[in-house]
């Protein structure tokens, strides 16, 4: 297997999220190829930076403005490829905005998220996709973008109030408030499409706390509730990078 | 702070939650200082290996016969140092057995497991160690010898009845099975520790797996139990890691 190179720690819990998929994915893979244990993993390199230093050097519309933002981001993916990491991933939505500027300088494979979420689509079936996450995630239109390159029609909630209960039911998730969240999150799906439409649709839980809503099943890449497809990025995208450490 | 670096993997779920404590106490920390959110973690390096390759290629009593398995971790941990990691950990107790072969190449300091629950034992009281870990951990000497040197009389459960329970009861753990693991747990104790000297005796849960055992209070370095003093060696040996990237 390659070695996998992680840029995390933005934020921690969903790099741990994501080592642990990656992880857990491996094992039933070997598992199923009748390998003796201990199951293998691959091995992976991590680099996990410091968030409240991150937030703080966000910039803004200037030009310049990024630059030590950037700096932060790509001195890391290149302390993975000296790692020996042979393809890279950034295991958090939000930062993926600007996974152009932070892929810049390494020489080795990034897979983004998008890449990962646009051929699941294709590959399933789906040309819509309503996109749920943090946000600052639904207040760019990158995601969007990301994914219509597969030729995929994405769209966040609308109106503005719509995506601030999405952000509602993301911050009781982060304190661990399961109750009634998986409900409201129906709800929000189902005022932003028609019932008939539902069949075509996928919906995308984007960021690491709204798969908490869902349990157990929310271990698999797409699992149904309610009628409503839903798909989970973190699962999406580890899935992808553990199908390429073995090609 | 200064960045540390975990040298991880073997297993991953061990890695998985030194990372977490380690991210979550420097929150606890900094939101006890009243700084800003998001609240700072360290930078930290992570080299995950793959425990299959690892376990294949431990040795014997015949010299030479760890060759392999220690390059295996040498060159992770000279991989963090050169990631910049200006402190080492290595995030499970098993491999411990051979610490100082495993930190030979690298110049940066090593925090071992073995220093961080000595020196918690001296600065609480404790000068009495009763250790229940894997049955590679008790079959062993290293982590006895390894507290000795800090004045510490530990010993694992005896006679091999005792030290196979241990195993039974972790095993039920890593499926997931809490279910009257607390209870069999301090069966062992009792049955080890005569009820007079309780109070003098620190119990040291010396694997990942343990302390699930015991909810959430295991969160904490030292818990009581039905009068036993429980140590986690997880969480005591992740406060020392994130103490020295403060200093």
């Amino acid at each position: 297997m390659k070695k996998i190179g992680m840029l995390g720690g933005v934020g921690w819990p969903s790099t741990a999220e994501y080592y642990r998929t990656i992880c857990r994915i491996s094992q039933s893979y070997w598992d199923s190829q009748g390998h003796a244990r201990p199951l293998p993993t691959p091995e992976i390199a991590i680099e996990s930076l410091n968030m409240s230093f991150a937030v703080n050097n966000r910039g803004n519309e200037q030009p310049g403005s990024w630059d030590s933002w950037d700096h932060y981001y790509q001195n890391a993916m290149e302390s993975l490829e000296s790692a020996g990491a042979e393809l890279l991933i950034v295991s958090s939505i939000t930062p993926h905005a600007r996974i152009s500027e932070i892929s810049k300088t390494v020489s080795v494979p990034v897979l983004s998220a998008y890449h990962a979420i646009g051929t699941y689509c294709l590959d399933n079936g789906f040309n819509e996709l309503l996109i749920l996450g943090t946000l600052p995630t639904m207040s760019t239109s990158s995601f969007v973008d990301g994914v219509s390159r597969y030729g995929i029609k994405a769209s966040y909630p609308e109106p503005q109030a719509l995506r601030d209960r999405v952000g509602s039911v993301i911050e009781s998730l982060y304190l661990n408030q399961t109750q009634g969240a998986s409900a409201a999150i129906v709800d929000i799906v189902q005022e932003c499409i028609p019932a008939e439409n539902l069949a075509n649709v996928a919906v995308c839980l984007g960021c690491t706390e709204l798969p908490m809503a869902f349990g157990a099943q929310a271990d698999n890449p797409m699992f149904k509730q309610s009628g409503i497809s839903f798909l989970n990025s973190t699962v999406i995208h580890a899935q992808s990078a553990f199908d390429a450490c073995l090609t």
